[in-house]
Order: C-alpha cells, then sequence, then structure tokens
C-alpha cells in the first residue's frame, strides 16, 4: 500500500495506482472461445459437460422448478426474505424515477415532423455470480430496472451450489421481482447459453450482471450476437476525506471494500496527514479483526492513502474515475459538483457503501478499471433503446432536397439523389 | 432474390433474411489483432507502416494542418459547403431537442436523497470511412451528438486519399462543425491509435462511427480498452408498402438501399400481389439505368419482396429488426406504433431513406443485422454517462440499516455489515 502526498507520487506509483488490477483478456482467450464454441454447437450437452468439469455436479435439467423454489423458502431464516422484500422496493423507487425521465419525442422543424418512441429490449439473460459466494442482491440489481423499463423476458443465470442445486436466497430474489425463469448454470457455459440459445436456454438480446474474468472475457467475445452492459472488473472505492471526516468510518469502508476479492483497490484521499496516519492505524487494526483478513490482506498491493488539498484530491479521483466515490468533507455537494467521473457516489458521514450495495436504491453494478469514463451503470436505459422516425410532405422535402442531392453526389451515391429528385416530379 | 408470400417462406428461406449476411469476425480476428498490437507498441511508427501498406501512400504527419483546411475550402464547390452547412443546422436541431430532454435527478425515499448527474464522455473518437468513396455527411452525424452533449475533445480519423491528404468534403465538414483534429489515418490501424493513443494521436474514450468488417472486428476488440458505440456491419432498409404505395418510390428506395455495398440487403413486405409484381419490374428498370448497377445487382443475394397482410409484414419487420425501416401505408402512424424493433423509422412516401442520410436531422449512424433489437442508433446519449449518488443522514440510516446487515451477511460480506453497524452505535 502505497502512502504519500499526491504530488510526490513517481509516474510509476500514479500509473499503477492508475491502471491498479486491470484484467488481461488475451492470456485466458482460447480457453474461453473453445467453450463459446461447444456451446454454440452442442448447446445443452456442452453447459452438462461444463459443469460437471467446474462445478463439480451433473445436473439433468437446468431450469429450477416450482419445487426447488418452494424448498428453498423453507430453507431460509424469515428475515432474509423480508430483507430482500425490503430492498427490492427501494430499488423499484429509484429506478422507477429514472423511467419517469424518459419520454418520447415529437418536434418540428422546416415543416419536417421528428421525434423518437421509447422501446424495451425484449428478452434480458442476468448474470448472477455464485461459487465461493452467493449475492442474492444481484438479481435485484439487474432484474429490477429490467422489469421497469418492461422487458417481457427476464432470465436468471447462476451457477449450482456443491449440491447441484440454486442457491436458496438467489431463487427467493428472482421469484420475488418475477423472473420469467431460473438456470442453474454459471461461468463462460452460461454466458454463451444466453448468446446462442440451447434447447433449454433462450437466447436472448442483452447480458448484464458482474462475474469473474472468465464470464467477463465471455461477454466481451458474445458482445455483436448480444448487447452487454459492459465489462466488469474488481470492485473499487476511492475515499475523499477532508480534516472533518471520522476515521473509523474511513477504516470501515476501506476494509468493506477489500474484503470483496483479493484483486480489490482501495484509495483514500485526504487533506490531512494527520488523518492519514489515522486512519492508516485503524485500517491495520480492523485487518486483525477482520472475518475475511487474507482476502483483504491482499487488496492492499493496489491500495494506497494519499495527500493533497481537497482540489488535489478531486483532480486524482478524476483521474482514477472509481467505480464507488465516497465523499466525506464538509461540503460534499460541492466536490460532487467537480466529479466527473465515477459510477456512484456516498455523500457524507452516514452512507458507506454498503447502503448503495443493497438498499439505497441506487443500483450496484457499475463499471470500473476507469470505466466510469465513458459509461453509466446499470440503469434502466441499459434496457430501453429509441427508435428514431421523420415524417416529411412534399413541401417539406422540396425545403430540404437541395441539400440531400448536393451530397448524395458529392459522396456518389447517385441512386440517394434520384430517390428524392423523381418524387419532386 | 426471393418473391413469395410471407407464410410460404420456408424456415431456410426466412433464416436466410433475417440473418442476411451477418459479418463473420473470426476469420479476420489474428490479422486485425497483430496490426492492433503493432500500433499499441510502435505507435506513429506502425501508423506509418500499415498506411502505405493499405492505402498506398505515404504519409509524414498525419494530423491535418489549417493550409490543408484552406486549401480544401478552395478546391470544393461552394453548393457542397452550404449543404453541408445547412445539413449540420438540421442535424444540431434534433439532437438539441434529445439534450432537451436529459435532466439530473434528485428525490428523496425514507429519508435518503438520492440522484443521479449527467456528465459529457470527454474524448471522442469519430471514424469516418474513406476509401471507395468519402462521407461528409459521417461526420456531421458522429461529431454532431458528441459536440451537443458537450464533450471537450472530439476527434476524427479517416483514410488518405490516394494522394495521401484528405478529402476536401471530410475536412470542410469538420471544420464546419469545429473539432479538436483530423487525422489522415484510416482502418485497423486508425481504430488503434484512438484506443491506445500514438506519438500523434491521442487515446480517446469511445470510438464511434461506422467501417469495413475490418474497422468493425478492431472495434470489437478494443472494446472494454474504449468504450463503442455498436459493431455496424452492412446497410439495410425494409420497407412495408400497402396498396396505396407508388411503386416507383418503392422501386427508387431499393435501388438507393442497394447501391451502398453488395452485401445490402432490401426487403419489401406488400399488402398486395400487384404492387409486387409492379415493385418488381420497376426495380429491374431501374437497375438497367443506374450508376452502380454492378453493386446493386449483388445486392439482390440477401434481398426480398415479400407478401401478406398488414399484420404478417409488420411481424416480419419486427422479426427482422431493420436498420431503416420505411412505412408507405395509408396511416403510417398507425403501423408505427406496433414496431417493436428498428434503427430510424421513414413514414409516408414523402419520406425516403436518404432524407435521414443527410438532412432531416436524425442520426444516420444506426444498429443493423438485428442489432436494432438491443441498440438506439447514434444520439447524444451515446456521448453522456449518469453518477448516480446517495446521502443518508443518521436517521436514514438507521431506516435501512437491518436491510444492509442481514443481506450482507447472507452473502459472507461481514466487513460490509461492520461499516453500517458501527456508525450506528
Amino acid at each position: 500500500m502505497i502512502i504519500k502526498k499526491i504530488k510526490e507520487l513517481t509516474k510509476e506509483e500514479e500509473e499503477k495506482i492508475i491502471n491498479r488490477n486491470k484484467a488481461n483478456f488475451e492470456e485466458i482467450l482460447p480457453t474461453v472461445m473453445e467453450i463459446l464454441k461447444d456451446v454454440k454447437e452442442k448447446g445443452d450437452e456442452a453447459l452438462k459437460y461444463y459443469t460437471k468439469k467446474f462445478d463439480g455436479v451433473e445436473i439433468e435439467d437446468f431450469k429450477v422448478t416450482e419445487e426447488e423454489i418452494e424448498e428453498a423458502y423453507n430453507s431460509v431464516d424469515y428475515k432474509i426474505i423480508e430483507a430482500i422484500e425490503k430492498a427490492k422496493e427501494n430499488i423499484y423507487f429509484f429506478h422507477k424515477k429514472q423511467m419517469e425521465q424518459i419520454k418520447d419525442l415529437n418536434v418540428k422543424n422546416n415543416g419536417i415532423i421528428l421525434g423518437q418512441v421509447v422501446r424495451a429490449i425484449e428478452k434480458v439473460g442476468c448474470y448472477v455470480p455464485g461459487g465461493r459466494a452467493f449475492y442474492p442482491s444481484t438479481v435485484l440489481m439487474t432484474t429490477i430496472p429490467a422489469k421497469v423499463a418492461g422487458c417481457r423476458e427476464i432470465y436468471i443465470t447462476s451457477p449450482p451450489t456443491k449440491e447441484g442445486k440454486g442457491n436458496p436466497a438467489t431463487l427467493i430474489a428472482g421469484d420475488i421481482v418475477g423472473v420469467s425463469a431460473i438456470y442453474k448454470v454459471g461461468g463462460v457455459q452460461a454466458i454463451g447459453a444466453l448468446a446462442y440459445g440451447t434447447e433449454t436456454i433462450p437466447k436472448v438480446d442483452i447480458i448484464v450482471g458482474p462475474g469473474n474474468i472468465y464470464v467477463t472475457t465471455a461477454k466481451k467475445i458474445v458482445y455483436g450476437e448480444v448487447a452487454i452492459d459492459f465489462l466488469a472488473g474488481p470492485s473499487e472505492v476511492l475515499i475523499i476525506a477532508d480534516e472533518t471526516a471520522d476515521s473509523e468510518f474511513v477504516a470501515l469502508d476501506f476494509i468493506a471494500q477489500a474484503e470483496h476479492d483479493p484483486n480489490a483497490s482501495c484509495i483514500i484521499t485526504t487533506t490531512s496527514e494527520k488523518k492519514a496516519e489515522e486512519i492508516k492505524n485503524k485500517i491495520f487494526d480492523e485487518i486483525e479483526k477482520a472475518e475475511r483478513k487474507e482476502i483483504i490482506l491482499k487488496a492492499l498491493e493496489y491500495s494506497a492513502i494519499l495527500i493533497g488539498d481537497l482540489e488535489e484530491c478531486i483532480e486524482f479521483s478524476n483521474k482514477y474515475a472509481p467505480e464507488h466515490l465516497e465523499i466525506l468533507t464538509k461540503n460534499p455537494e460541492e466536490v460532487l459538483n467537480k466529479i466527473k467521473h465515477a459510477g456512484s457516489v456516498f455523500l457524507g458521514e452516514y452512507s458507506p457503501v454498503p447502503v448503495g450495495d443493497y438498499a439505497s436504491g441506487t443500483n450496484h453494478v457499475l463499471p470500473t478499471s476507469q470505466f466510469a469514463r465513458m459509461s453509466s451503470g446499470l440503469n434502466v436505459e441499459t434496457f430501453l433503446k429509441k427508435i428514431t422516425f421523420q415524417k416529411l410532405d412534399k413541401e417539406s422535402l422540396k425545403n430540404i432536397a437541395d441539400i440531400v442531392i448536393t451530397l448524395a453526389e458529392a459522396e456518389g451515391l447517385f441512386g440517394h439523389a434520384e430517390a428524392v429528385r423523381r418524387r419532386l416530379k
């Protein structure tokens, strides 16, 4: 972990932090392409083969049955079911507000009627990771925006447990949102199934949701065959803390991020050298007590505590373009106004990242590895498209005929010019 | 060219039409990856090498100079400059209307402040094809939405002419919109330059614009390093024509589409068998007179005239998901209401596709090869992102603490639970 003044960082140190643990797709490309090819050609048979190989279980029917869902309800603490229900309501609230902003368009210019109509994508595949742990929250975050957008078919794929079952909380979350089907298949083979379709699993139009490097590489390859949200890498947080920030809270949020993944990256930028020292000490205290100590220690590799004035901290954050940004300063809204790139922002000392992970209502599927420079997180628009239209009459066609004919002929497209000219004869 | 009743199509015929001439990336993948690797490693040197190899010219400095732009103005007919100016105004009008719809969001739920702020992507690379012909219209269509969105740096790359110069109309269009720089480089090497940066050409955040199969494959590979608009294939139109449609107009629009590309696809669906016969005859009359006859004849391979009632025509159009959709029926708006997938729609007999290609104001960079199922065409939102935010106080954190703690612990993320619990102590 680098601890240093921002302006004293060497170019190498800055690049290491900014580039963090960027995924290297190239190495695993051949492996992933082979699995995808198999799924495309052999369908369910390939799914069975790879599920046995990678998940160690034999599965006859990937589709989760009504009975399995009932069983899930009976095996899970009621407190968890209730939490899923409540989280669902909050996530619905925010995504409905997003949806209310989206409207058709109908305007007129030079006598030409112009506009666009909004349509939902029809078939959605949500990838929900599993394996080491299961993430019912990701079911909510991927399916609810699609529901609000009005998508007709929403499918979940998620790896089976070691017993060849669906993870109970995952099944319950899918059932509560009300999806078309849940399939017990994960990894590259699940992405292939959603992209090409198999006997059991339908081909979808868009695949969303996070996954490990294999899943992400598979999404990159099938992009074009289907749409995807974006390529997600290890999770990250950047915290801007001034002298008013509570060092304990900062340290706790550092730990919460680092426990995700040995490749996670946690950057603290602070205006106070004293605070930096305090935060560092608290982090190491907390690590000792942490349940996921081993993971957290590894995540220190791409983490840092950096010191600078507030402008330098903001500038560094914009260079880093974090997935999660916490602003623990006197006037967090003022800082937000200067933020150019981030997935989701957490303002003030009572807004730790975990609230957005589960229950504030914003989405937790967010761009990582600098992709916040160019992409929003998952939102209702991920599942919508806009079809433009135009209507001219003879008069308004006359108004622009010269432009069309001149440019078409300049580009050598004489048939284009002719289609306009002959209409005006 | 298939001429048949929709309900009499065999499965093979239908699949041939629906799948049209889908690009096969895999074959050329190794070639494209090698060029990209070279550009990444050797920068400008690689650009020079490949420009000599593929464009047959030696270029010392890829950046277009002020003098070259002045020269372009002196070498082009004033009528063309004027047409570019007028087209620019119309395209600005429509994209500004799109922009007016996009607003920040700020709401409250359970005491939690939630919202999102809109930010423009900073650095944009627009690829403008060249080679056989040059497309100043594509300069307007790719740069204007980025300008309206508020992008700070907008770069154009376009292949050099045989004399190693920039195409005059392309330079003028870039100058009129006001871009940061224009580079005389095309093909895979241009995409590599924009994705990785070279000594001359800056790395951008998003690459947009159409290109041939090599350019498109390169965009697919660099996706993740940068964002892209989508993968564009050969151009296409589907025309829905009822018994009121003018057969001559339909035939002219067929020709206008087919002249683009030997791989283009033109589908006519009509409610009238008599009309189908008439249209077919007119198409073959027009082909005889067409300037680009050879290209048009080749484009018949993936084209068709199909007959069915209006519902069948609409259903087929939704299966096909065309880039361009012309509706030449008695009540085109009624048909539009039933359209689920299309890039841009042209309503009524005086709205041929070329008006949208140049001057109605809508964008001509549109999804092809069924990608209209999942994607809008280029628009201001291609160049925007939304950053979500949330602000809680101690009270509102208390309101959702149970949900967060329960779900975090269910997912094994104990540090997440702790970050909330300790704040409420």
